[in-house]
C-alpha cells in the first residue's frame, strides 16, 4: 500500500514540470485533494478495465453520477473525480488504456477555466489527452463532448464569474481538436443552455452541476453513441 | 421536473417535526446542501430498483466508492450521499424498499455523531429503519454494518474531536438494534482499526474517508454476504 501511494505520488507529480503555469496550479490544486487522492487510490485497487468497457471520464459531472445505472449498461465504469482538470485525466489515463477499453467517453475542461486556463490551452491540453489515447489504444472509440453552459446567477463559484466567453471559446477549440483528430464531437452545450446561453434554471442548483433530470437529457443525447 | 423537486422538497421536509432537536438539525443540514439535493433527483430519476438488487445504502464512504465494480456485481445499486445522516436514509427509503431489493447493506451514523447525536439515539433512529425495511419489504436481507473508527490525529473534523467514545457507543447500541431486529450484524469496526482504536493511518487521508485499500477490506469482509 505504502508503495502504491508512492507510485502514484510520482505519478502525479512528475508532469507538473512540464505544464503551462496555470494549469501546473490547478494539477497541485488536485494533488492536494484528500479526496483526489482517494479516489485515485480506489480506482487503482479495482478490477482492471477490459476491452469490453466503456469509460466515462471527467471531473464532478461524471462523479456524480450512476452511469452504469443510467444506461443500464454494466460495460459503464466511472471514472470522474470532483474538481479534476485535463491534465489531471492525462495523468490517469494509463490504467484506462492499458486495458483497451471500447469507448471513451471525455467530458473536461470546467475546471481549468476556473484555474484561469484560456481556451486555446484547453484546446492543446484536450489534443494531447486524444492524441495518447490514440497511439496506446488505437481501437477505442472516442467521443469528446462539449462543456455544458454554466449559469452564474447562482453565485456559487466565484471563480467561474465573468468566464461564459471562455466556454464558449475552449468548446469552439475541442470541436477543432475532435474534427482534427477524428473523434465524435459531442455538443451537449445547447441542450443545456436556456436563451442567454446560460445553464438551465431547472436543471441544475448551483450553475454548474446536474439535477437527476440532466443527467437524463444527456444520456439520451449520448445513448445512441453508448451502445 | 418542478413536481419532482417539489414532492422530494416535501418528504425531506415533513419529518423533521418528529424528530430529536440534533437530528432535526442535521437533516435540515442536508437539505440545504445542494449536492445533496442533486444526489436525491438523481436517484429518483435512474431505472428503480428491483428484486434482485443489492442496494448499499449510507453517507460519503458508500458514495465515494464504485461498490459494482469493486465487487464486480452488477446488481449493487449504489445509494450512499456525502453527508448523510440515518434519519436521511429513512426518508429516501421509500424508493428503494418500493423494489423489495434482494439485500440492503446500511453503514451510517458518523454524521450523525458530528451533529452531536449521541450513542443510543443513533441506535433508536436505526431501529425505526430497519423496522420499517423489515415491515416493508419482509423479504430484503438486511445487513447492518458497524460504523468505522475515526482518526481526529488529522485534524481535519473538528466535529467529531473527541467524539471516540460516542462512535464506540453508537457501535454498540447498533449492534443492540442487529440481534433485537433480527438482522445480520457486520462489525467493520476492528477491521480497521489500530492498536489505539484509532481509523488505520495507512486507510486513510483524513481520519475520517478510505483510501483505496480500505474498500478492499470493506469488500472482503462482506463479499460472503454479497454473493
Amino acid at each position: 500500500m505504502k508503495l502504491l501511494q508512492h507510485l502514484i505520488a510520482v505519478a502525479l507529480s512528475l508532469p507538473v514540470a512540464l505544464m503551462s503555469p496555470n494549469v501546473a496550479a490547478a494539477r497541485q490544486w488536485t494533488n492536494d485533494d484528500p479526496y483526489y487522492a482517494r479516489r485515485v487510490t480506489h480506482f487503482a485497487t479495482l478490477p482492471p478495465i477490459t476491452r469490453g468497457d466503456i469509460v466515462f471520464l471527467g471531473n464532478s459531472l461524471t462523479d456524480g453520477a450512476e452511469f452504469a445505472e443510467l444506461f443500464n449498461n454494466r460495460h459503464i465504469k466511472n471514472r470522474g473525480i470532483v474538481g479534476d482538470i485535463i491534465q489531471g485525466l492525462i495523468d490517469r489515463l494509463d490504467p484506462i488504456i492499458d486495458g483497451q477499453p471500447k469507448k471513451l467517453f471525455i467530458l473536461s475542461g470546467v475546471n481549468d477555466i476556473s484555474h484561469d486556463v484560456d481556451g486555446d490551452s484547453i484546446g492543446r491540453v484536450m489534443e494531447k489527452l486524444i492524441v495518447r489515447v490514440k497511439q496506446r489504444s488505437p481501437r477505442t472509440q472516442i467521443y469528446l463532448q462539449s462543456m455544458l453552459p454554466i449559469n452564474n446567477d447562482f453565485k456559487r463559484y466565484k471563480r467561474l464569474e465573468g468566464k461564459e466567453q471562455v466556454v464558449l471559446d475552449g468548446n469552439r477549440a475541442l470541436e477543432q481538436v475532435a474534427h482534427r483528430q477524428g473523434v465524435t464531437w459531442v455538443n451537449l452545450f445547447p441542450l443545456f443552455a436556456d436563451d442567454e446561453g446560460k445553464l438551465r434554471r431547472d436543471l441544475t442548483n448551483d450553475g454548474l452541476h446536474l439535477m437527476g433530470e440532466g443527467y437524463v437529457i444527456w444520456r439520451d443525447a449520448i445513448k445512441q453513441y453508448v451502445k
